[in-house]
C-alpha cells in the first residue's frame, strides 16, 4: 500500500522527475546489438525513459544516440540517411554525427559560422554482451557499466529477446521478484510448474517443495546491488529449500536457479510511465545452449513468447484476451493462458498502465516488493540532496548468481549458498577451451 | 434546452453523483442470465454505472458480482478460476466467494489471520425473467425488482438480446418515449413504417393516422413508476388515435402496442458516462412467441440488429456509417440505413457521447422527454436530501402495459385504456393452461 | 525560434481566436465541387478551422453549408435527406435551406410559429474554378474571391485533388515556400529532383544550378497578396538562377515554375489545429493539360500521391512509415520515400501535429518562412485592433503567376521578371480559340 505521491514518485522516471533522475545515473540497454546490423545501417527510433531519441551505427561501427528531431525545423531524423559517419536529416541536408555535432549544412552558405553553434542532444553508448546501453545522465556523473555474468560469456552461451509491454516497468519488476506466484499463475493443476521446460528448470524432486510449501517464509537483504531475496520452504524435516533472487538496481532481476541450470535475467525499462521494454536473457556460464533450450526459445512460447512477425509484439496481448482458453484452465492449466511470460503479461497489464498501490493489500509474501519499492525510493530521494547510488558506480558488485537449494535447518542461506550467489564464468578460461 | 450544470446532473452516474445515487437505489439488468449459462462456468466482465466489476456463477448456481481487481495486488479476478464457490485470482491464489469474503489465501502462512481482514466489494444480485439484475446502493436501502410483466412470462413468450451503444444513456432513453420520430426515420417514402414487422406493428388502418396526423399533441401524467405518455392524433371525425408510451423509472420503457400484439420493453443501463447497454426485450402475455417473430428477431435486423458474432456490437455502426444506402435514402426509405435499432443508433450515437442539451430547441412534441429529465432531476435532488425514490420500493407499480387505441373524442386516455394499461399475465392461469 | 505563445497564436484557428478570425475573413475553398456532384445530391461532412458543418446541393444547384447538427436535438443533418431545396433531418423531419432557415418542421402542430423561430448557422459559398469556396466570417464584412488563373482556366487546362494531412497547416505550409529543401528532400544520389516529370519541371540545364548552389539567397518582398520571394543561384559567371514562389494570404502557394511549365498551386486549408486538407492544383494557362500530364497525376504518384480507393487519404502513411525503402535510400534516391507530395508528408507530420517552433534553429535559408510568418501574425492582431486584411478584399491582387528564370547579375528579379510574374489568361481569348 503506498500513497498516491509515493505511487507516483516510483513510478515516473521522465527527466527531472526524482526517479528518472536515478535511473540515468545507471547505464541501461536501449536497443539489441542486432537491432543495429551493419554500418550505416537504416537507423533505428529509441524511446525511453518518456524521451524520443534516433540510433545509428555509424561508418566506424559506434552507436550514436541522438535527439529524434533535428534542430533545424524539428523534422525527424529518423527518416535521415545514415552516411559517412552521421545521419542526414532529409529535409534540408543537415548532418550529424554520433556526438550530436553538426557536420554539415548545406543549406547555409559556405562562409556561414551557424554550424558550430548547432548541437543536438546526445548520450554516450556501449556495446557490451549483445546490447546497446546508454548513459543518458549529467556527463559529469558517467558510472559503470553493471558487470553480469550474461554479458561476459561467449555468444553462444547466451539467449536474449525483448518484448514490448503496455504498463509502467515496476509492475511487471515487482513479478520478477515475487516467488509466491509461480505455484498459481505458472502452473498446472497437478502441482508443477507447466513449462516445456521442467528439464531446464532443475531436478523436479526439489520443485515440488514449492508445491508442498505454498507460504514460503520471506528473509530479503540489503546488498551492494540491490537486495537478495531468500524465499524459504519447508523441504525435508531437517531442511529448508531455498529459493534466491537476485535484483540488482535499478530495474533488474535473477530468477532462481539451481546449479548447473541455465540462469535467467529479467529486465525492465521504461519507454514512458505507460509501457516499457522487457529484455529477457539465457545464459549458461558453462556450456552452449543447447538446441533444444534453443528450439524451445524461439519456437515454444514457454520462456520467450510468440511474437508478430517483424516486431517484439506477441501474439496474445490485451486485445485478443492473451488468447485465453476457459477449457484449458478448467481441465489442465491454472491460467488457461499459454507461456510464462504470457501469463506474467496478462497479470500485470490487468492493473492498468499504471497499478493503483493505493488500494493494495499487501501480505507477508510481499516483503521482497516491498523493500525494493523502499530501496528505488530511498535512492531517489537521497539522490535529491546529492548523494549519489552505490551501485551505479561499482559495476563488479554485479558479478552474482542467483540459485535454488537445499540446506540443512541450522545454516543461513547467505552463507550456506556463498558460493553458489557468486558468479564465476571466467573469459580466460573459456577461451582456452577453444570458444 | 439544459444549463451545462443540468446536463450534467442528468447523464453522470459515476459512484457520488446524485444521479448515480439515484440508479443505486434501483435494481438493475446486468447481464443477460446466459451470459453465465452454467455453475463455475468462466466469469465475466461487467462495466456498469462507471464500476469495474467481474461477475460469476458460482458451484451453488448463485451470481457474484465483485470487484474486477483483486485486492492483494491489483491484478483483474477476470483471469481468474471459478472454483468450489468462489473465484480465485490466478496471481496468487487469493479466493473469493460471491459476497466478497476472503476464502483462501494461500501465499500467506496457515496461521495468518490476513485472511479475515480481506474482503472484497460485493453486490447483491438476483435472476429473475432472464436477466441478472443487481443492487449496488447502499445496503440499508435495499429496494425491489421491479414487476414487470415480461419478467414473469415463460421463457417461450420472450425474446431478449443486448446491445452495446456508444453514446450515454439518456439521449437513447428520450428516442424511446418520442413517439413523433417514428413517422420520419423508420418511415418509408410511401408513408408506412418501414418493417418487415407490419403484421407485428398491427393494423394498417390505425397506422396511418401516424401520417395523416405527424405533430401528436402530448399529455403526460406522472405516475408512481415514472410516467404515462399518450400522444393523440385525429383519426375519424369524433375519435382520437392514442399511442400510450409507459416510461418506467429510471431507464425504461414500454413501445405503444396493440392490445393483442408483442409488447416491447426497452431498457438502458449506462456501462459509463459515454456508452450504455441497450436491452430490448419483446413479449407477447398471451402466447409463446411465433416462429415468424423469432426468424425476425434473429435474422431480420428490423427488431434486433444483426451484430458481429460472438460480440453485442452491430455490424452497422458508427465506424461504417452504419451501413447507409444513399439510393435507398433516395427511392424508397427515408434514411437508406436499414432496420429500426440502427436508424435510432445512428441518430442518437450521432448527438456525440453526450448530447449537448444547451444548443437544442425543444418543441411541443417533445413534452414528454421534459418530463422525464424533469422527474429524474427531482428524484436525484430529492434523495440528496434523503427522500427514498417511491418506485424503487413498489415493484408491483411497474405491473403495466402500453396501448395504441382508438378512442371517442370525449373520453379521457387514461379512463378509457384503463384495463388495456394495466398487465394481466397470470402465472396460475398461464400454468393451467399448459405452459 | 517562436515563443510557445506566438506558436499557438500562429496556428490555432478556432472560432475566437485571433488567427481563425483572420481565416474567417478570406473565402477558402472547402470542397471540390465534384464531392457534391449533382443536385439533391448526398450531403457531405465538412469540417473546417475547427468548426463541424454539412455541405448539401439543393435542388437549385446552389450549395448550402450549414451547422453539422440538427438544432432539435442534436442528430447529425448528415443523415438528412436532400430534397426540394433542404435538408431535412431523418429524426423528425424538420428541412433547412442553404441559408439556415427552416422551411418546414412537421413534428409540431400546423398553427405553431415555433418554425419562424429556429435558425441555423449557414456560412456563404461561391463555386469557381472546380472548387466550392465559403465565406465564414462576420456578414458585414464579406470579403472577395481571390481571382487566381487556375480558376479562370477551361477544365481542360486544369487538374486538381485534395489529401488529408495529419498535422497543422502552417508546418505544411512552411514546406511550399522553402525553395531549400528541394535539393535533398525531393532529389536522387545523381543530384537531379526524382520524379518522373523531368519534362514537366523544365530543362535540364537550368535546374542544375539548383544542386550547384544549394544555398541560396532568399530575397522576400511585401507585396499586396502576400509575399514574393526569390530565391537567388549563382547561374554563369554573369547570370543569377532565380526560382520565384508566391506566397498568397492565407495559406497559398505558386512553386516556381518556367514560362511555358504548367503551373502548381499547393492550398492549406485547417480542418482543425491538427490536421488540414492539402489542395493541389495544375494549371496551363496555354493549353489543355497533356494526356501523359493526366496519366502522371492519376497514376505516377510524383505529384499526387495514390490514395486509398474513395477516400482523400494517401496509401502511404504514418502508419506503415510512408513505405520506406531503405535500400532505395542507400543507392538511388535521398529518401527511399516515393513521390515528392509523401517525401513532404513525412517530414512535415514527423513534426508532430503542431511542430514545436520553440525548438528550432533558423537560418538564411528560412527567410521567407519567417517572413510568412511575421507576415499572418501582424494581420491577426492588426485584425483584432480593427484593420481589415487588405488582400482579403482585393481579388484582383491575385491574379499572378510564380516563376523560374535566368536574368543578368545586375537587374533585380521584380523588374527582369514584371511580365512573368503577372497572370496573362484571357478568358475571351480562350473563348475566341474555340475553348
Amino acid at each position: 500500500l503506498l500513497t498516491k505521491e509515493k505511487n507516483e514518485l516510483l513510478t515516473q522516471t521522465d527527466s527531472g522527475t526524482p526517479m528518472g533522475e536515478l535511473f540515468r545515473r545507471y547505464w541501461i540497454p536501449v536497443l539489441l546489438s542486432n537491432e543495429l546490423p551493419a554500418k550505416d545501417c537504416p537507423p533505428v527510433e529509441v524511446n525511453v525513459l518518456g524521451e524520443e531519441l534516433v540510433a545509428f551505427r555509424d561508418s566506424e561501427g559506434k552507436v550514436g544516440l541522438i535527439d529524434a528531431y533535428c534542430p533545424h525545423r524539428t523534422a525527424k531524423l529518423f527518416w535521415g540517411r545514415n552516411e559517412d559517419c552521421g545521419l542526414r536529416c532529409v529535409y534540408h541536408g543537415w548532418k550529424f554525427d554520433r556526438n550530436g555535432n553538426c557536420l554539415d549544412m548545406p543549406s547555409e552558405p559556405p562562409e556561414s559560422s551557424f554550424k558550430e553553434k548547432v548541437k543536438i542532444t546526445s548520450y554516450a553508448t556501449q556495446e557490451m554482451g549483445g546490447m546497446i546501453w546508454a548513459y543518458m545522465g549529467p556527463k559529469e556523473h558517467v558510472s559503470e557499466l553493471p558487470k553480469m555474468e550474461w554479458m561476459l560469456v561467449p555468444d553462444t552461451h547466451r539467449y536474449m529477446m525483448k518484448f514490448h509491454i503496455e504498463c509502467n516497468f515496476m509492475q511487471s519488476m515487482e513479478g520478477d521478484i515475487d516467488s509466491s506466484h509461480s505455484a498459481f499463475l505458472h502452473s498446472n493443476l497437478k502441482g508443477q510448474i507447466e513449462s516445456g521446460g521442467s528439464k531446464m528448470f532443475g531436478r523436479e524432486k526439489l520443485r515440488q517443495y514449492s508445491f508442498k510449501d505454498m507460504a514460503p517464509r520471506f528473509f530479503v537483504t540489503d546488498t551492494d546491488y540491490g537486495l537478495l531475496i531468500g524465499a524459504r520452504r519447508n523441504a525435508e524435516e531437517d531442511t529448508y529449500y531455498w529459493r534466491v533472487t537476485q535484483w540488482l538496481m535499478p530495474t533488474y532481476s535473477f530468477i532462481p536457479k539451481e546449479p548447473g541450470d541455465t540462469y535467467q535475467c529479467n529486465m525492465r525499462i521504461p519507454i514512458d510511465n505507460h509501457s516499457h521494454w522487457f529484455f529477457r536473457i539465457m545464459w549458461n556460464p558453462d556450456r552452449p545452449l543447447s538446441k533444444e533450450e534453443l528450439w524451445d526459445y524461439e519456437n515454444g512460447g514457454n520462456i520467450f513468447p510468440e511474437v508478430n512477425p517483424g516486431t517484439f509484439h506477441s501474439k496474445a496481448n490485451k486485445s485478443n484476451k492473451y488468447l485465453i482458453d476457459r477449457s484449458l484452465q478448467k481441465s489442465l492449466t491454472f491460467t488457461g493462458i499459454k507461456g510464462i511470460p504470457i501469463q506474467d503479461q496478462a497479470c500485470t497489464e490487468s492493473m492498468g498502465t499504471i497499478a493503483n498501490r493505493t488500494k493494495e493489500r499487501l501480505g507477508t509474501s510481499d516483503t521482497a516488493i516491498i523493500q525494493a519499492r523502499r530501496r528505488l525510493i530511498t535512492a531517489a530521494l537521497q539522490l535529491l540532496e546529492g548523494h549519489e547510488p552505490y551501485s551505479s558506480y561499482h559495476g563488479d558488485s554485479y558479478f552474482i548468481r542467483s540459485t535454488a537449494v537445499t540446506l540443512p535447518r541450522d545454516i543461513e542461506v547467505d552463507k550456506g549458498a556463498k558460493e553458489l550467489l557468486r558468479a564465476h564464468f571466467n573469459r580466460n578460461e573459456a577461451r582456452t577451451n577453444g570458444e
